[in-house]
Parts: structure tokens; C-alpha cells; sequence
């Protein structure tokens, strides 16, 4: 039935130190789901965000009209403690791995003001070409940005 | 910096024969990004709707209410081939393992009429007793339903 | 302080056969908000979800590419009974009036197999040319579909 | 076909001086739709998310647990110019009218450190017991708040 066994190895980071770049998300209401707290789907929201914003003020890629962009074929998340509205997340991100087309950021959730971490897992991007969707070497600024954040 | 190795294993299933339970989920409009495709993010939504619709189907949960519920510690997706709006997605799911207090459930997206998955992943959950919030066993009836979707 | 005064009027329907088009709409476990309802803003993505597959099914109106694309300018809504998941949403869509330039549509949405209406309100579009941005006449095609819908 | 006509009138407020009270609210990645905008629906969690840092701000009212909460009946709002990510939206808030069992906000979206309103509109919250769910008159203190932002 099954096809293949699989391993995903990463490094975890739990404190606000084991990470490079931070962005700071306002919960909203209805990212409560209604056990009272951050609905888990959300958590992914927050994932997107930082690692949204630190390309967005770390590089220069343009991925959604750049002729090379990275696309995300990977996430995890691990739940520890929950999140709930209103409070303000401090989403960390440094980057784990860099491969010759992909990046692997490790991703930590904390309340505003805690050190203890929420819940923490990981990204991963490939680069690929626009035009023909295959996988391309990271450019070398973006890795030389990546690697200022291991 | 990191603190300690952690390691995913889990069972890949890449067909329809592959899972044991499904649910249908038509996209919406909004589940597409700037990008034309549903976002990363909204694939967990998918994989919250057969993992709910199955406790609902097949089990007595009573995930907001009830004494003993479960707790999403761990999800993960990998992501193959872009979904997007107007479509249905149908949504496997079958029971991966089964712990003493916790379960892993495969998940696999399919656009519906078609065999080659989307994306696919896995979803933990942990049995707490609501009032301690401590692991506690899977009750006897879940845990046989969990074992027919094995 | 206020610059104007404004007046909205349009035709209420409180019964499925006041409307003209339906489209089915699986509700979300996210759907719903703390309160264990679906969240007020949610039924908006309803509206938008009846407006789409109208214009997808009737219409050759193409909003994301075409030279002459719809805009929304004005929605609202009236919430007169809670939704919830899980539940299945039918919603109703009726043209409510035709302009030189812009369509409102009436929209109510029904629990499905109940006649008693949860909420409804208009959803109004204004046709603008994508280039300049300025609005322009509904394309004849279309407009002959609408007054179908009326 | 129609059962009755219905009218909506309120105050509009084009400029930041016409609002009394302000919250600000970055925008995610995932509020553009695949127009590259904010999608229509999410400026509604623009609107629930001043009104309800009004609530928690300036009141007492506990709408998830009070015996008396409010409950949204009304909401409307008018599209002008688009929001998008990446963007910080001010969103302020003016109490419009007050009744004796409801109330109604105008609210007005800005991009920050615009004076050109984007979007505008009204929220209106009915007083309910939450034991029989029957309108009852807000509460003195409430009211006297409501008063003072007017």
C-alpha cells in the first residue's frame, strides 16, 4: 500500500535566540476557531508571513513575476501551546539547510513577550524557471542572503 | 543553536487505492492567491476537512465539548501539483498508526476524476482529557473504528 | 462631519423562489467563529462564491484576463438567522437591476432543505475597462443574460 | 416576487477626521485574490476587527461569555480604491447612531499615511440576552462609551 518511506530531519529551534529574522503578526478574531484559540490552518498563515516578509526586506525576488521564483513544496508544523486572539505573534525564521535549488527556513511562533515557544516547524522553497516550472539554482545574491541567516 | 534531531517518517500514498476514507471540497474563489493557485495555506483547511469529517462520520467524537478530545500536534503537507479554483478536490484520508494516546492519519489530494495526487501529508492527533489537558488513552471505540481504516 | 447622505434600497427576498440561480456551498469547520457560528464575515464568500459560479456557468465573463472585467462596488448583508458548520449553504442569486454600466444581484442564503432565510443582501458589480479602469457599458452577451435573471 | 422595500441610510466619513477611533492592521499575503487586491470579502475582517478593538478598547463587554452581548445584524461597505499586500490599513471607527437595543458604527478604511479613504461603510450590533437571544436595551455603561464617540 505504501510507496516509499520518508524522512524529514530538521533542526529545531525553541527559544526567541535560535532565530535570525523576526515579523510581528496581530492575531485577528476569526483566526479563532471555536475551541477559543488560533485555528491550527492559521498557524501556516503566520509561516507564510515571516517567511513572506523576510524576502520581500532581505532580497530581491520577485516571485510573482520574477523569471525565477521559489516555490514552497514542503511545511510542517508542530503544536506545543496554543495561540488565540487578541494577542501579537512573533514569527522567527532562520534559515536550516541550502541546497543548490532549495532552502529550508526553520519557523518558531512566540507570544509577544514569552520565550516560551507556541509552535515551530519548517518551510522549504525550490527555485524553479517560470516559463518551463523546473527546478533552478538558487541566484547567487538570494544564496548569499541565505546564508548571511543560518 | 539547535537543541535537538527530529525525524518524520510516514507512510506515502500516491493513489486513490491508497486511502479509505474520502471527502469531497469544492474550492472557493478566495482559496486562490495572487498566484493563480490555492494557497499553501488553504491545503491544511483541506486536510482539517476529511480528518473532521471522517471523526464525524465514522466516530462519536465530541472534539469541542466532549471529556476526552483530540488535539492537533503535528501537520505536514508536501506539495506536487497545484490545485486551484473552480475545482473539487477530493480529499483520502486512511489511519497511518495508532499510538496509545495518539494517531496519524495519511492525507492525499486529489483533483477530483483524476488518480495523480496534489499533495499529500499527514495529520497528528493526541487524545487529551479536556479538564488536565494531559495525554490520556484513545477511548476503546475510536481506537476500533481507527483500526477498519488502517 | 459627514459629507452626504446615502440611500440604499433594493428588493428583498426571503423565499427560495424569489431567486433565480442557486449554487450549493459546503460550510467549513473555519468557517465558524468563536461563537460557534459562522462568522459574519464568512457569508460574504458565500455571496462571492454565488456571484462566480453565476457568472461562470451563465456567462463568458472572464474577471481575471478579460478586456472587460466586473468590479465589486457596494455589498451588504442582513443576518437574520445564525449558519454553522457542518451544514450545507444553498445560495440564491436573482438580478435585482440593470444599469448602463453595473448589476445588482439579490442574494439569499437558505440552510439547504430549509425555506427560511438566514441572511441576504446585494452584491453590486460595476463593468470597467481593464486598461483604463473607467467604467464601461455590460457587454450586450452579457446583459441579455442578466435581464434572463431579473 | 419582491415582499417589501428596505432602505439604508447612514453618514459618510471620506477623511481620517471624520472617525473618532483607529486601529491599524497589516495585510497578509493571503487577503490579495488572484486580481492581486484585497479580496472584497476580507475587508469585512477589516471592519469586525475595529469594531471589536473598539469593544475591548474603550468597554466591558464580554461578547463570547456576557449575559448581554452584541450581535451583528447589519453590515455594508463601499469599494473605491483597492487595498493590497503588502499594505498597513487604518481602519477608524465613529458611532453613528445609537438606539435603543442597537447601534450602528460607520467605519473607513485607509492605506496608512493616506488621507484618501479606500473603502467605507457601516456595522450594525443589536443588543441580545444571550439566555433567550431576545433584543434588550445596551447597557447604561455601554451606551455613555457609545456616547462619547459619536
Amino acid at each position: 500500500m505504501s510507496v516509499e518511506q520518508e524522512t524529514v530531519e530538521f533542526e529545531v529551534g525553541e527559544q526567541r535566540q535560535d532565530y535570525r529574522f523576526f515579523t510581528s503578526i496581530p492575531t485577528r478574531w476569526n483566526d479563532n476557531d471555536m475551541l477559543g484559540h488560533v485555528n491550527n490552518v492559521v498557524y501556516y498563515s503566520y509561516f507564510e508571513a515571516v517567511v513572506i516578509q523576510f524576502l520581500m526586506q532581505e532580497t530581491a525576488v520577485d516571485w510573482v513575476k520574477g523569471p525565477v521564483s521559489p516555490l514552497a513544496v514542503e511545511t510542517l508544523c508542530r503544536f506545543r501551546r496554543s495561540l488565540s486572539f487578541p494577542m501579537i505573534v512573533d514569527a522567527g525564521l532562520r534559515v536550516d539547510k541550502i541546497g543548490n535549488t532549495s532552502v529550508t527556513y526553520s519557523i518558531g511562533l512566540f507570544p509577544q513577550d514569552e520565550d516560551l515557544i507556541s509552535a515551530y516547524g519548517h518551510f522549504v522553497h525550490v527555485y524553479v524557471d517560470r516559463a518551463t516550472e523546473k527546478p533552478t539554482p538558487i541566484p547567487d545574491d538570494i544564496r548569499a542572503t541565505y546564508e548571511r541567516f543560518l
